[in-house]
């Protein structure tokens, strides 16, 4: 168990919005919000897996919905209690610690800030490795564990709790809850025993976070190349580099759809790419050729700053790096391909990974 | 205490469809369902209200959504139990017996088959005494008591439970669950002390309804003119007689909308009507002049056999009488008329009694 600063939370809050891939929340908000419950509520804790115990219980936090109208409707204060107090109803063990159930800007965070309070630790893992647009694209679900009970709540003090025959129903109803309640709420999802959490989760996702966002830091500080060490840290390959010329971008459904058009900088130059995406990035076309797609990590970076831009602020004019990660081993088994991979949003193409694309 | 036997379901169903003033369910498939579980789970039993004591709690049943989908996924079977069993898991207090939440065909019979598969009685009244599109225009709304905890289900077996901060959140979030439960599924809700129950309910409308259906069937079988026995049994007002020539309607949000256009017969040769609807029955319009509007229940009523039609059931070419109401007492305050009288359904015009309009 170690508990982090208010530099560590920022560093974890911009690495996860790395990992988040276009997703997860935008990790300047994440920061302000987690600052302000490290002064009320002192340091989170954080637990490696091999810490908890199979026996105790586990839940998970995240925010379900459009992160488009979380710029607008950001509060994260009494609605996380809410929300836990009314999965409690329901599921009535008390819990050990919190499980993030994505990594990503927000995401990551609300599990600190909730954690925090409540006085129990966060667990270095979450359920994605990454952030998806729908809460059934997990990991807990290839192992057959389910997402219910599933609490949701907003700021106003309404709450639901759901029980759902499947993780897909249970996104159906989810995210209809979610859009009644501004678009954007608090869920806790996947309470489940220690047990089931070790074998479900991708590991060591929030430290990774951290490092990524230590590496961008001293990055900064040092005046060095970022975009060599991000590519260090996460294992990534630089799939383009050019300016964004153009956004299309709606709320729909709960979620943020839309595709971003850049044109080629430096040894790009005379190139074209398109990035899609439905909150997350979806899949990198590099003129007319597929070069990355889900379940494989894409993230937009600023090439001045070395910060992942989120897809609700992307814009014309960002000179930008797309940034492609190898996803966690989970998500390319048979059923991780099926559950998240690019047939799931859509696409008539097989899942290829991003080092073979890219070999 | 009574029982109700097949007889009586029947009269309780088609009496019920003329109070549920277009909505409330169409009492022929009500029928059907409360007939088969009175085979399986024997008779309903009816207590009055004074029966009921203070300290027992009672909860309220009926369908949420829109009626017109009812017709093709009726079942009414599994889902009544797992609705029942989503409340209890919140609302942990045992049920004395069943109020249904409003008079319809099918949303009077609903509680009837919950209450005889659990072997408690339904209280001869219900909290609208008429049917109304959205949960929140219940009497209990009027008394300050809370729609939450809220349940619903689905006939796969997805449960929602639902509490929110006033009656109008629960409206909406209960609605958005039941879209998603494909637009029409059964809900619990208002679970209260007996006390409050006594003070919020209108009283007798069950037997109501049985009298009202009684009384067609006698008609029926007299050869009797059924209009003048309907008008007294009700109170009523024939308001128009004609026939249906055009029907607009539109499944959205959750609910049945639209209006029928009808051309006058007999004595209303020349004039014309227009019947605007929410799943119910909400204005009735006579050559431009208003002369019923909600609270006042508005039933639409086939001319050939004295039955209501409800408002998914009308189409060109019906020959009908237009029944107007009196609605209960409890309507007809500042509170009750700003509750469920003709502004909430974006009508600027000050409610004026059925009786004052049809003097």
């Amino acid at each position: 168990m170690r508990s982090l600063d208010e530099q560590q939370i920022r560093d974890v809050a911009k690495g996860a919005a790395v990992l988040g891939t276009g997703g997860g929340g935008d990790p300047y908000l994440g920061t302000l919000a987690a600052v302000k419950a490290l002064r009320l509520n002192g340091p989170p804790m954080v637990i490696e897996m091999e810490e908890l115990s199979d026996e105790g219980f586990v839940a998970s936090l995240g925010m379900v919905g459009a992160p488009v109208p979380l710029v607008e409707k950001f509060s994260l204060g009494p609605e996380l209690m809410v929300v836990y107090e009314a999965l409690q109803q329901q599921f009535r063990h008390p819990l050990e610690a919190l499980v993030p159930v994505e990594i990503g800007g927000v995401n990551t965070i609300v599990a600190l800030i909730l954690a925090s309070r409540l006085g129990i630790p966060v667990v270095d893992a979450d359920y994605m490795g990454r952030a998806y647009p729908e809460v059934d694209l997990a990991t807990p679900t290839l192992y057959g564990r389910s997402a219910s009970p599933f609490a949701l709540a907003d700021e106003h003090g309404n709450r639901v709790v759901l029980e759902a025959t499947d993780n897909k129903w249970a996104e159906r109803i989810g995210r209809a809850v979610a859009i009644e309640f501004g678009a954007i709420c608090p869920g806790m999802v996947f309470p489940m025993p220690g047990k089931h959490a070790k074998e479900a989760a991708v590991r060591g996702t929030l430290s990774l976070a951290e490092r990524i966002g230590r590496t961008l830091r001293q990055a900064e500080a040092e005046k060095k190349e970022h975009v060599e060490a991000l590519l260090e840290v996460t294992h990534g390959f630089e799939l383009f580099r050019g300016k964004i010329v153009d956004v299309q971008r709606r709320t729909q459904k709960g979620w943020s759809l839309g595709e971003a058009h850049l044109e080629g900088m430096d040894q790009f130059v005379g190139h074209h790419m398109v990035v899609r995406f439905q909150n997350e990035n979806l899949v990198a076309i590099l003129d007319d050729r597929l070069i990355a797609s889900v379940p494989d990590l894409i993230t937009v970076i600023d090439s001045q700053t070395g910060q992942a831009i989120t897809t609700e602020r992307l814009h014309y004019g960002f000179r930008v790096i797309i940034l492609g990660i190898p996803c966690d081993a989970k998500w390319r088994t048979p059923a991780g391909v099926a559950l998240g991979g690019p047939r799931h949003f859509g696409y008539d193409i097989d899942y290829r990974t991003i080092e073979s694309l890219n070999a």
